[in-house]
């Protein structure tokens, strides 16, 4: 989200989103300390993962509020609904640390995983039993104390009951959705899916839905929306959110490790079944196909290794099919939006513009 | 809760606890099955967990609100609030998939654990990676959806809004606790902690306000209680629920495995450090010290090292000790009760006495 079209305004948003998101689990921290005092490092664990991120679901759901209720609603009531859509960061810090114990990764926004330093801290003291799972459960539990304090936070945005609960079923299928979706990229990357039809669905939902869609829709019944409105949403969101993930998916093999804060071609050493991947595979030779089947899930993937499948990955047109697939994606959700433009705030359309661009064309 | 004081009303509860959560998830369920067919099973194991269990959580709830509704209130409110409370079991149902992960437990309730099953299919399939992460990413997320399900049940109950808003902060004051007394749990495991006050704040966050004082205030708070009533209900819900893990700390290394549904001696085999252990390692002779250092966390403790570990148990008192600890907390939760018996509902006070009863004599 560097793009030099991001507008002052997303800039401001990500730094309100910020604000309070901390300043609940802040107030939150300090309840639990009063429990115990070895709660504190725990909680601040959390506190830390959340000082970073690019807050791309509460602005969206911001800016899908502000689409709807316009420019010139109340700035009280934009303060609260930003509260309400900032508890979208506490969900997104779940499904995080439990992605990270899920992946067995190391770094995480180029610091180490939660269950990694408190697997050191256990190594550190000689406790009992095995660090590796003392470090995973205080990683598990944590992500279940985010999650349990994500609609704690929603519903202490201050916005009134019948407000919140319109906007509820959003944040509801968010949920369900992003563990369905996880479960199911996780099946697909056991079975080293290649159908391009379940790849998709994984997509749509691990990514798309959960990370535009479904956010879009939480400010747009925050704002009581039209169903016309909901479902201009749905064609961007869902467009928009598959070219954001197919971005990842191209940072994930070919994205600079300083920039992406992960080592270099992470994701074709956790054996991902990408697009990129599963395009590459059905358009390989024998020897291109070889290549890229030992890169993949191969944890001691070197240099030599990943710039060779990088070549393959090139070499076969599938980072050309991918650009492609993002740029008509980009298009595609640029149009749904504008089906409604009309009826929608033009500063918020604007932003939902910048943010596809930033989405679709960011480096890391 | 076999005990022949459960009344047929308890029993009632209990199937209407269960009829509301099975319909809520089957409900669900059929939603995922839209986005893949291969979320039925999955879906399927949560269902399966859900047909069990004892519903403490729920039956404390709907007592609680009972108790201060009276016994006279609308037939379809309370159908309502046996929905709202019904919701814990979804909360329940995360803590156990996630707890048998963390432990990486064999068998719940006498059936192999979720991420058991889940790396046996892996296995059967020879899928790509390492069996136990996938059975385990399989527990997690759906232990994950299960706690996403929790308040969205709660809010599709059919109270009305300030009705369940009134009640909310139980709910997210249980979860919180349950989270953070889980990792104050697993670290005094780690640490072999022996402080008798560290093991107390365990004892009353990861189970008595858990399972017995939130529960009880949830149903409180939506019938808009009283403080004092509230008061009563933290007295007797966290001397009760003490005395109710007590209870399961003393069947963790007595009760008969075809009874509990878990291999006998397992609390000594995971090294749990409970207060019946931490007393026992206080009070005993050297030998006797040497005889439970040696059982606690052995991962083959056989028949006869468990037969000496139970005895070293007897002879320093600390089994003796523990009973009448459940004893004195028993009568606690009873005077705590009555302060308020005057006010309450009869017939609920009357079941609060038989949970009370039941939750402490009980064999499993």
């Amino acid at each position: 989200m560097t793009s030099p079209m991001s507008s002052i305004a997303v800039d401001a948003l990500r730094a309100q989103v910020s604000a309070h998101v901390l300043q609940f689990v802040q107030r939150q921290a300090e309840q639990l300390h009063q429990i115990s005092p070895e709660l504190g490092p725990w909680a601040q664990a959390l506190i830390s993962l959340l000082r970073q991120g690019k807050r791309l679901r509460p602005a969206f759901a911001v800016w899908g509020w502000q689409a709807v209720a316009g420019a010139h609603a109340l700035q009280a009531v934009h303060e609260q609904v930003v509260a309400a859509c900032a508890s979208l960061e506490l969900l997104q810090a779940c499904a995080l640390l439990h992605d990270d114990v899920m992946d067995a990764s190391a770094l995480r926004r180029g610091q180490p995983t939660v269950h990694r330093r408190w697997q050191a801290v256990h190594e550190q003291h000689g406790w009992q039993g095995n660090s590796a799972h003392f470090g995973e459960a205080a990683a598990i539990l944590l992500g279940d104390l985010a999650l349990g304090w994500t609609d704690q936070m929603y519903f202490s945005s201050g916005l009134d009951a019948p407000t919140l609960l319109r906007g509820k079923p959003a944040l509801d299928a968010m949920r369900a959705e992003v563990s369905a979706g996880q479960y199911l990229d996780v099946l697909a990357q056991s079975r080293g899916e290649t159908d391009l039809r379940a790849i998709e669905t994984v997509l749509i939902y691990k990514s798309a839905k959960y990370t535009v869609e479904r956010p879009l829709h939480l400010g747009a019944l925050l704002a009581d929306a039209a169903p016309a409105v909901m479902e201009a949403f749905t064609g961007y969101g869902v467009a928009l959110g598959q070219a954001f993930q197919l971005r990842d998916d191209l940072l994930g093999v070919f994205g600079d490790s300083e920039v992406t804060g992960k080592p270099a071609g992470d994701d074709l050493r956790e054996g991902k079944r990408t697009l990129l991947v599963a395009t590459a595979l059905q358009r390989a030779q024998p020897a291109q196909r070889l290549v890229l089947q030992d890169a993949l899930g191969c944890a001691e993937l070197d240099a030599d290794l990943l710039h060779q499948a990088r070549q393959v990955l090139r070499t076969t047109g599938a980072v050309a099919s991918v650009e492609q697939r993002i740029t008509a994606l980009h298009q595609q959700a640029l149009q749904a939006l504008h089906t409604q433009s009309a009826t929608l705030d033009p500063s918020a359309v604007q932003a939902l513009e910048q943010l596809a661009q930033a989405a679709t064309q960011r480096h890391h």
